[in-house]
């Protein structure tokens, strides 16, 4: 049975659940060099002799390349290097070949006849300053022959619109397909579901409700932008130090894409100042390395804030048709969805039209998804991909028939959430209801209300760590996990609870890719629950072996003996007892092994966990504006390790998901330009727009998760954009499908009535 | 039974024993980055603010400190830390308490009230730069009262001389000893050994013996000094990059001396510039520290030659009379020895005095050794410690005693030499006599022959390495193991052989402490013994897990299975098999565990190996000038894993016993003034001092080494001084038994007769 914590109640209880340091809400281990400014990022990293990279882009959204010349730049003293796709494959320094590079679709690293969208790289150059290597980029001339381009999933459909991605064919649109158009354009995959006979479900229903909503482009606009420094030695060994997620994956794609043996690549994930899914390479590595190989001297390469935006790899777009079908009481029967994804040149991402189904009981199911090409940068992983968009469309519909049905749209979700072994649908609903006090809720004039739920299930990556006790007792966890959340923190507690030592006696040490064991990289919610299970596992082998050396020393039977308060104490006997100190002195002096536990996690799976959010606005109905008033979280975590961190991850969630319900937008115009490359006009929200925010952690354990973890990073963003509109709607009378919320929007929508 | 082997023949042999890659000359895994200059050295690193740090130095060599006034210093401007002795006791900024540092003798950090040699320190400066620091150092003002100091340790034990060390007391000598003195003065430790009984031994030999030898103090003259930076972050933690045999032993000794947790220390051991015992910490890193924990900033610390002469730590010298009984058919009956060891303001060493029995049967033997203080720095280890000095004696001896008896000297050694398991002193001898052609050797005017013997067992240190193979088949070797001599090299040669790939397809990676398992340092011929066998392990748990791997991969019995050139195969069916990157690749996607063996070796024993050297030299009558003609050695390496390496080995460590007898020696005056405290006067041989040498490497294996392995770092520097002495004796018909054999002394023992 789940069990519901406020941060009060853990703050206040010393022991949880008979844990001494799982469950607190310790300091977080790299508090202090973060606040002091002496934590370091990759691009506090300066090899001597280092030059600066620097790319050019295209102008464009869509042209011809008539031609590339590179002769002046070349020719500018202190430029060492100058790399186009032509160079790729002639330039003996370089070993790249076309076919070989690493993103999701496969395209070539430059371009080389044609750019596909305004910022598509063109060529990389190297100099002794930054200043010089910009000078040589205006210094190259490229002359283009612009082509129509296509700024949205709706124009780039129709057959009349040029092709972007060569040799992408004309596909035969669903027959019952809500665009209008009998061929599909432009559509580089496309994924189908089907559960059951959704004719049916809709035929067997009381009422079918039929809506279109538009969720746009959102940038993960970490602090920290993208960025690599890059050395390659004489005997071609490559260094890399990078922001990044997953520093075994950069080694692999970089394994692939300069056909390298893994063994000579190393890997330094530096401190990450975000990545929120963008950061697992191919952005700037690739690049950083091929300026090194062919320049002989280290370079470092940092995108600007205008890169991000106009070559990032940020969130699709999604264009989602929804139809569902319910009894008058409120069941759900059936849901059938339509989706074309803005994948820009790149593909992925379609399949999250599974996520329209909710956590809901729907008989019969199916989808038809569409990823098509635009002229902007390929689509990436953005926190729990996919489903702030599927979400949007499925819970503010949800909540549409709730209104319609004149069921309460909590009722509605308790009525149709699914039950079962280690999941806590309702009960993290209820407790976020509870919380906010739904049930005696009340709105002032222009007030309104709304709730939704997301979900999520943990992936599960391998990995290994490994547990060090030092001959003063002292604990080391050593690993290649890279930390963005905090998980190193909880990594320390966990090693502390498993050799009952203080949590100050134990650090937690990240390696480079030469050094540490594989690590699964730090996205999809895995870290916790993955290597949080190899820590754990690391800690007990090392707790297994300060046992053995204890009944070798203490000269007791193993079976009596016990590891308490940081000894090994024979357990009839409590005057009989070791430190682990002293064990590691023993076991380094005459056993002749340092004291070291190491522990694997394979792929066992995880549950699925849900967010419930409710939010309360008040709407300026002269401006269109959106106030949020109140804001109420709760989520399902397994078992929260650090609970003040599970609580960051639900707030940093939340507000992500609200903002981009309420403001966040990457626009474009038709062609492809990008209108709001800046953080000037991309709108992020500050601490003004939000107020405090209610947090309630569920804890319903999974199985095979550590002390019952769940991984939480996810489920926080998707509910926001759909509680948002609903509480807008609950203010004004009108529901908004298309995102987001800004004034004009909400103006219009309550003024053209 | 032993095999001998030369170079050419295990060249020539493309598999040698049955083995692929172990007892093959590869090139040495850093061959690139050393002869391109790409490999770091901590002198290489310089973080973001670093400061230079210097000392302040006495200039006598035995005196009182009335006053230290360190106020000019701090107030010039960029100095950011000035710590004396008194400051470590004061200021907050500082941890150390004054018994907690680590030398071998308990001595204070900096001088305080007394200075007890030329060169200790008296303060440590840092600055922005190293100029100013210098300034700053010039600007503190001490105010010494000079004490009669001693230079030599038959000055230190008499009465008269002033004690140097407070607290030493005033010793009953030995009953029988050769210094003509009741009580010994300034010992600062002592060491006795008895085996049978050696006044019976002489009255039953033929023949009595006694000679007395002095050897001097000599410089392990390591190319790279001394040299230390340091960091301390904000949360107090540590790092320093530095030039160490065992970065384990310098996070011990810098968590003792500063009282901090191990891991609030990482120790990063950099490419390495030569050791040879001396660079196990204390002599920098502790200062570099400290003014880092002072200043705040980072600090780097390097070393002059000049302090290297003056604040380093040397060879003991040592003043030993031996005595030997023997049979007129040349078998030894009885030895006894007295023994008085320069250990400057420190000690140990003495104990080595043991090594004047040799490899040889003594049925009576006995030693008195004393370490004396004198007016110099502590001593340290360097190469085989105590073991060139007591060799001197014991081989020079035995070879006076063949001339007197009418016996060839390689004879009366091989008459007497021990047999027994694992040992194969007889068969080592006899191959470098013959490789020389002794039976028939001849000499010209003024020319001479030697031989001489030398010994030793090499220890046992723990220690863990791990072993990954990656997905495309490359291995990585990781350990915290320092490569001074190759080492690395035949990691990777273990690694290679055991999993059956290229040697080129792995590669060794060493950690910083806080990465690394405990790895032993590197020294006393340990390395290749000790974590070679935790290599060996480590691939040996890889090769498991593939196998395990492999027989659910090909569904088929584990035993049917075998490893073999880079797969696993089925036994009888050589097309059913799976390459080990397919394995690791089956391994990480589906069983979650990347493939990774751990070895770890603990502290079996090994058997003891003899290096067997000849020399044949002529002497200028004119000037006493001695010139090396020609020199074979032999060495029993167990196995060599790497014979290019075994032969540098060997090499080298036949120079540096050479040059001790022929050139090297710290001088001093009888108050203790260093007199040649650089490389213009401390002369170092070159290439053009040296002939050719001719070396000889005998394989036979210990049980406890990997592939019969014996650590042969130490035994080829003991014989040469004996060697060298008996051949110019052989040329000059004149006993020298004090070196260096530099052109005066030679004249003056050839014409003061």
């Amino acid at each position: 049975m789940a069990q519901v914590l406020d941060r009060q109640s853990v703050a206040a209880n010393g022991e949880t659940n008979g844990f001494t340091v799982v469950g607190q809400s310790t300091k977080r281990v790299d508090a202090l060099e973060k606040v002091t400014g002496r934590a370091l990022y990759a691009a506090d990293v300066s090899p001597p002799g280092m030059l600066w990279g620097v790319f050019l882009r295209s102008p464009h959204p869509h042209a011809l390349i008539k031609k590339i010349d590179t002769s002046k730049a070349e020719q500018l003293p202190g430029v060492l290097a100058v790399i186009t796709q032509e160079s790729l494959a002639t330039d003996q320094a370089l070993v790249v070949e076309e076919e070989m590079h690493a993103t999701r679709r496969v395209q070539t690293l430059f371009a080389q006849d044609k750019v596909h969208y305004e910022g598509e790289k063109v060529a990389a150059i190297a100099a002794t300053t930054k200043e010089l290597a910009e000078e040589a980029a205006d210094l190259i001339e490229v002359e283009y022959e612009p082509l129509q381009g296509s700024g949205h999933v709706l124009d780039s459909i129709q057959e009349s619109l040029p092709v972007i991605n060569e040799g992408t064919e004309l596909l035969d649109a669903p027959a019952d397909n809500p665009w209008g158009v009998t061929k599909l354009n432009n559509v580089a995959g496309e994924h189908h579901s089907v559960e059951g006979d959704v004719a049916a479900g809709f035929a067997e229903s009381d009422r079918v409700y039929t809506h279109t909503f538009y969720i746009p482009r959102a940038h993960q606009t970490y602090i920290e932008p993208q960025v690599t420094v890059a050395d390659v030695d004489v005997g071609g060994k490559v260094t890399v130090w990078t922001s990044t997620q997953g520093p075994f994956g950069v080694r692999s794609n970089l394994a692939n894409s300069l056909r390298l043996p893994t063994n000579k690549i190393n890997v330094h994930g530096m401190t990450i100042g975000g990545g929120f899914g963008a950061k697992f390479g191919g952005i700037v590595d690739t690049y950083a390395v091929l300026l090194a190989q062919k320049a002989r001297r280290p370079v470092k390469m940092v995108y600007s804030r205008h890169e991000e935006f106009v070559d990032g790899r940020p969130a699709p777009g999604a264009h989602i048709t929804i139809k569902t079908g319910v009894k008058n009481d409120g069941t759900i029967v059936a849901r059938q969805a339509w989706a074309l994804w803005d994948t820009g040149v790149g593909q992925g991402g379609g399949y999250a039209t599974m996520r329209t189904k909710g956590v809901y009981n729907v008989e019969h199911f199916k989808f038809d998804a569409f990823d098509v090409n635009t002229c902007k940068p390929a689509p990436g992983a953005y926190r729990a991909p996919g489903a702030p968009q599927a979400t949007f469309a499925g819970e503010t519909q949800l909540n549409i028939i709730a209104e319609d049905l004149g069921i309460d749209p909590v009722d509605i979700r308790l009525k149709n959430m699914r039950e079962g072994d280690q999941i806590a649908f309702k009960e993290t609903l209820q407790a976020v209801a509870d919380a906010a006090g739904w049930a005696d809720r009340t709105s002032g004039p222009n007030e309104g209300w709304g709730v939704a739920v997301g979900e999520w299930t943990n992936g599960a990556g391998p990995g290994t760590a490994v547990v060090s006790v030092h001959d003063d007792g002292s604990v080391h966890v050593f690993s290649g996990l890279m930390d963005i959340t905090g998980t190193d923190t909880a990594m320390a507690q966990i090693a502390a609870e498993v050799l009952t030592v203080p949590y100050d006696d134990v650090t937690t040490v990240r390696g480079d890719t030469d050094s540490a064991p594989f690590a699964t990289g730090s996205g999809g919610s895995v870290v916790t629950f993955s290597m949080g299970n190899a820590v754990k596992r690391a800690a007990e082998d090392a707790k297994q072996r300060l046992l053995e050396l204890a009944a070798e020393h203490l000269e007791a039977p193993l079976e009596l003996l016990e590891l308490r308060g940081g000894a090994v104490v024979v357990k009839e006997k409590p005057d009989e007892s070791v430190s682990i100190a002293q064990l590691a002195q023993f076991a380094l002096r005459e056993r002749g092994g340092p004291v070291m536990g190491k522990g694997t996690f394979a792929s066992q799976p995880s549950a699925t966990t849900t967010a419930a959010q409710i939010g309360k606005v008040e709407v300026d109905p002269e401006t269109g504006k959106v106030w949020i008033r109140e804001l109420y979280n709760s989520l399902d975590a397994g078992k929260a390790i650090n609970p003040m961190a599970s609580e960051g991850q639900m707030e940093g969630g939340l507000v992500q998901g609200f903002a981009w319900g309420l403001m966040e937008a990457m626009h474009y115009d038709r062609d492809g330009h990008n209108l709001n490359p800046g953080l000037l006009d991309y709108r992020l929200p500050t601490t003004a727009d939000f107020p405090d925010i209610a947090s309630v952690i569920v804890e319903e354990p999974t199985k095979n998760g550590p002390y019952g973890v769940k991984g939480i990073g996810e489920p926080p963003i998707a509910p926001g954009p759909a509680a948002l509109a609903s509480a807008v709607a609950d203010a004004t009378g009108k529901w908004i499908m298309e995102l987001p919320l800004v004034p004009e929007r909400v103006y219009r929508a309550t003024h053209d009535s």
